[in-house]
């Protein structure tokens, strides 16, 4: 047995998963404060280029600037406080954020360019009025802000331990082609619980567990189980598809090109996954990519945002191709979407203080580590 | 004259009807300490019958038990807080809760019987994870629950003196044969109060007052009146239909045989009423018998749920009948459920501190005083 | 230049804008304290006549009594606080407030008539129940009325001042002709900002900016301008209509009567504005008269309640007079609401603590000044 829990844990205090003060707490604490992923750089090929995102309560802009760096920047006009900008995404013409109240004029860089007829006193300077800055990079395609007044590493140490994961998929060379997004009626941390155990998966997900055989055992990997032995040297005992599967499809197949330069094991496994605790994950098929992203709208609300990745542009993917590789993930979000809402009614109960964790729920007692660290709480003792 | 106030009553403060955190506190202090009925045994024929109910914000299955004991428990699931059951009612299927996310699987009893693909330790032990129970009991055929620890009296002793008024009813052998869920926008005390005095029958109810002729005047019982002297020997004084009706339907008229075995007085009133204070009423008539549970929605909403009760099975009773007894009484509560609203509305206005009682407004003082009692609060000196 | 703000200048913390609590410590301090003009006595020509209206949460009739007195009272009967009245406009059959649920009957002076049905006791005493009034006055056909126990000044004190600028304008002689309720998702001084600025005017009202030509430059007045001399001797400085127009309608053209006994500057600025600070405005335009009340619906919601008044009865007017003078401060209205809710979503970014005031937003600061002074608060050292 490589991992699994050798006690019963105590799970989090029900309360967590509803109260709207703790939840506000935990935006401050994690989701103003953590790099979070927000999208990805295809939206921002040329400078000027942009899209707005929400993290918590908190509207964002970020942009390609003139100098071709990616900024980021809060939503808000340092004059009388006006949302910037209103749409999804775009492009600011000439490079120029214009603020629809009173026409302040910004550069992507978030300088305070021009104020039209305001009229002149001597005490107005320009540079005590830039935008309100977020730190923001990017990681092998993907963008991520950071919210904090000084995250506590730079982006590429945060995720230096988490990418290796996916160091021979070639995240540089893939496009999004197609985005769902999905709402549920749960506390974003009952999705993510949901998202790091399997013990629910012979139950909610048949379909999925003919593709992925362990699964029907209730745990992730085979190394998970307590018989489990090396089936070769170097076995890392991860979950792997069906013999007769390649990928996660309604029946296993692909008519799409493998990823070149992955492992035999990596092809064999037919898939990895790669998390950034509690806010997002990316699943590595050997054909395609696809990433989960997870946005908070409220103490029981939470936004799933999906997106399909592929070594093609959008309009040179077929409609059949992206059906093909919806179809099984969809069915199994939306299976799993219904089950979180369920927990999210049920924990509500008087008597049900908090709940229990059973070996193979591992991961959402790391999690639940990882939460209490940054809360500075200690909820129980376990 | 009978009862009625000697002299003018404050009621209750204002905010106690809308202010959301005395209502949680009503909730904890008398909703989830007092036996409440939640349905029929009709529900529950055959060990393995369930129905759901809530009181509060808490979701309650209520089940009967292989050796044939009505049971009820909290609709969550002891591992991580699921919610087990979503059906208004149905069976479990060889006895067995199944919680719809990991397939823990409870006896009716509420016993933890199997825990499929978990990975075993030591340190579980199946019995520390039984259900949470409630106290669950029947009289005459109806079902109470009590979300207390430990009830003050059994169930017995509680309808002890409540259920004298209905002893010449058949209760046993009548079946809900139909229902109706009807929400009003008050708080579920100024419902209560509504009920609790006949004072707005003139103005409210003038079809029932046909039908009711000393309502007309204002009260529910001929011995409220000043005036009152009794017609014969032993006479109660109670309310009590016209000349020419039997019972409670637009015409006075009824179709269906008297039930045998009431007095000659019971017969000549044509109904009783049977009061479990601020829950729910009984309204025996000569012919039919209706029942009406306030369930508390929120601090201004109660859904009432009516059923009528009839000695026949559902299905041998036809529309027409059905029909014939609702009418009346759903006009009447359609009636006082609009003036409850306008009453609700009115009450925050900024100098009204709270109303007062007049003297046929005596059974609102003795619920306000079995609140206050129940809250610990006494809320103005009278 | 005349007014403008010398030095840069802050605005008020972002909180203010939504917080539930310090939104109810502004209808505390100012709006159940001021006089707030709900109406026009045109809706109570004859005793009994009345309309109700909303002041934050509270419902209030306002009616003409018997001795032909403006009154107004809390909706809301003294016996169970049952309200009083549900439609808008009306009129009291015999002059006779009934209360709907248990018939207590009220005069229009408040007093309690009678109490039908009630069982007497020798301690009631009718004087003690009358409604609970509000103060209510009337300015030149405007109704006011204020929730305060004691007013600090009569109405007649209060307009002292302001009415002054439409002294030359027929008041007593117009007639409400039509009314337009738009709502806008923004706190009610967000609004009350917009409209205190002309800053916004060259971006936001190309069309208003053809009718006003100053507006162009971001100011409301030519005396706001740092160049500005005035025209000839005596000249105010108001914004004025454009050479070619007469009034605001989408062509600055008018068919209808200019109002007689207006100054030679009068006529030919075209227009004046009377406020009461926060929550109402009147603009006189030489041809016509539209009020705007603030009507608050809630921290992030306010009602727009717009007349237009003119020297005839509603029935003797056509509509195409009503689209005419309708078109131009509707478009404006529109306009203004769109851009108050972008206000309103931006000013909750983080980092945005208050916004900052530009010279020409004098009248943002003068407000600011009136709103700390009821508040008792200073919120920063400006």
């Amino acid at each position: 047995m490589k991992k699994t829990l050798q006690k019963v844990r105590q799970s989090l205090p029900a309360s967590w998963y509803y109260d709207p003060d703790h939840y506000q707490f935990e935006l401050e604490k994690i989701w103003y404060r953590e790099w979070v992923c927000v999208g990805h750089v295809d939206a921002l090929q040329r400078s000027g280029d942009y899209f707005t995102t929400t993290i918590g309560d908190q509207s964002i802009i970020v942009t390609r600037a003139k100098n071709g760096a990616i900024c980021a920047w809060y939503n808000t006009c340092t004059h009388r406080g006006s949302r910037l900008c209103t749409s999804l995404s775009g492009r600011f013409s000439h490079g120029r954020i214009i603020c629809p109240y009173h026409t302040w004029t910004f550069s992507t860089d978030g300088e305070l360019l021009a104020t039209p007829n305001r009229i002149e006193t001597s005490d107005f300077n320009k540079d005590n009025f830039s935008l309100h800055g977020v730190h923001a990079d990017t990681w092998r395609g993907f963008v991520f802000v950071n919210l904090g007044d000084a995250p506590v590493e730079d982006l590429a140490d945060f995720m230096a331990d988490k990418g290796t994961y996916v160091d021979n998929w070639p995240l540089e060379d893939l496009h999004p082609v197609h985005r769902e997004v999905h709402t549920v009626a749960c506390n974003w941390k009952i999705y993510w619980e949901n998202y790091s155990e399997c013990y629910h998966c012979p139950r909610l997900h048949p379909e999925l567990c003919k593709i992925m055989p362990v699964y029907a055992k209730g745990v992730f990997d085979d190394g998970d189980l307590p018989d489990w032995e090396p089936r070769f040297d170097g076995d890392k005992g991860f979950g792997h598809v069906a013999e007769d599967a390649t990928t996660w499809t309604m029946d296993g197949k692909t008519e799409l090109p493998l990823f070149e330069g992955l492992t035999d094991q990596e092809r064999d496994d037919g898939l990895i996954f790669m998390d950034i605790i509690g806010t997002f994950y990316l699943v590595a098929h050997a054909d395609y990519v696809r990433t989960v992203r997870l946005v908070p709208k409220g103490p029981e609300s939470t936004d799933l945002v999906i997106d399909w990745l592929l070594p093609a542009n959008p309009g040179d993917v077929c409609a059949d191709t992206i059906e093909r590789i919806k179809a099984l993930p969809m069915l199994v979000i939306e299976q799993d979407g219904a089950a979180c809402e369920l927990n999210q009614q049920g924990i509500k109960s008087r008597p049900f203080d908090h709940g229990i964790l059973v070996p193979q729920e591992y991961a959402l007692w790391d999690f639940h580590e990882w939460l209490r660290d940054r809360l500075g709480k200690a909820d129980v003792s376990n």
